[in-house]
């Protein structure tokens, strides 16, 4: 298998996770099969949508609906066999998996928008970010459910960190994409899955006081 | 009166039942005139201008404000006429001219992209169903209402299999826009007209049960 | 100092005023530093992106990083030191400072609507007071706060009288800019100002009442 391959096969995985565990995000709160098609789609492809409006780029399920097709039936599977994708070890398996998805297009993003040219050195790490949350922050709100900005999960900050140590590295080594981008890759999943795996939170001095007011 | 007119006169009148829905959704929540004309306004146009930005067109309201004028005195009028228009047979009257905004606006927006050959075959229909939901449901989270997608009503399943139908007859009949649009439209209105007229709701087993967890 | 530093003064102060008074809502939700950044960055930045996209011109912040910079700093400090921000005297000049800040971004972003001939004359205003309460209405979406559309302050009213005006007077006198601005600036700062000094509220029968469902 060469590069391309195993970077596709990873972002069809990464979208199959996106919408899977948005449908079983929102399936507790009586949706219909429509619904949780619209909430696991949109999650899959929302940020990526939000990044190539803002950097005047076409948007990438225009030019390829296969992410469309495989959000789809990844949604209507969720849908069917919550059963199955609910159990606690499948469960963990697709946060897992979310968590390669993330990283994988965050890292992909930084590099699309430095390759623009495009509000260096800033923009890459901000639409890193938006293409890993901002398709789960639109759920969330279309769902009225909180917005994962606002739990104490650790799960956009490993993407600044690893989209931002990426920024620096092709500052440095700007032919070295691939092994910058293997970097950033390896911080992001590496963060998050440690964050899944023990269920890492915020230290308390890094969180407002609610009684600062 | 030739086609151009009549389909001026619906976007109009769909236009209005747009704005004034969206006034007699926020109005028990106590809002301002302001707050009710920027709610009617952007329930008319949001949709449109998302499915603009993403397809990367002129906004359509920037080549017509006619649209914005149309919203914005419908806005007024409805917040001032409220009792008038929360009549049971006037009310009852709007949400059929919603559907058939919605489903006029849907058909227009499908086949919009279909002729620039954007993202087919899945953008006619993902940009028929944002231009037709996509308004309500930024009002919808600006009121901190239950957005629309969450409640068992059938509101966008209509535009779902109107529009895939019209993507269908034109993949085998491209010469028909006329025809082909025809029965899109009448199948998005239809349905929509008998969800109101018999309070459709999602059958149980299109549901997620809440107890799956 | 010439026009041009007097006017990068101002947004800068602007933005953050923008990104202060963003934290210090936000906060008493408890919150961790990275989402104060975020909801600090969005709420300055956010209207003014969604402008840019709406004209279809490059995001302000992707031409010049700074104000992501201003942004991020002002985030931080109003984090660390929230004490100091939220003591009466400094948390109501920051609230002057984030009137002026409106008045400024809603004035330039009408004038830079006007000159690229953009959907006038309707589009200034528009997109005036999308650029003054854009990112602040995305903010309250995501932290799920009751959005500022909802509440009874008079905080866009001033930049809907302000822009108008402005765009009034530009068809009046085309060459005028720097006068009609001041005079828009003026207006909308003086309202927003008075609004916040005697604490007004919208008249009630400007109100919908409740009842009316």
């Amino acid at each position: 298998m060469d590069w391309d391959v195993v970077s596709r096969l990873g972002e069809m995985t990464g979208t199959v996770a996106f919408a899977v565990t948005a449908v079983l995000a929102v399936a507790p709160q009586r949706v219909s099969l429509f619904t949780a098609c619209v909430m696991g789609t949109i999650t899959a492809v929302g940020g990526g949508t939000i990044r190539d409006v803002i950097t005047d780029q076409p948007v990438f399920w225009s030019l390829d609906p296969t992410y469309i097709w495989v959000a789809l039936a990844a949604s209507i599977a969720a849908f069917w066999a919550h059963r199955f994708f609910a159990r606690r070890s499948v469960f963990q398996t697709m946060l897992y998996l979310d968590a390669l998805g993330m990283a994988l297009f965050a890292v992909q993003s930084a590099g699309t928008v430095w390759r623009l040219d495009f509000g260096l050195p800033v923009a890459p790490v901000i639409l890193g970010i938006v293409t890993a949350i901002g398709g789960g922050l639109i759920r969330d709100v279309l769902a009225g459910r909180q917005t994962l900005l606002m739990n104490e999960e650790i799960y956009a900050v490993p993407v600044l960190l690893g989209t931002s140590l990426l920024v620096v590295l092709m500052s440095i080594f700007p032919d070295n994409w691939e092994i910058n981008s293997a970097i950033g890759f390896a911080i992001i999943f590496g963060m998050r899955a440690a964050a899944i795996r023990w269920n890492w939170r915020w230290p308390d001095w890094l969180n407002s006081k609610p009684d600062q007011k």
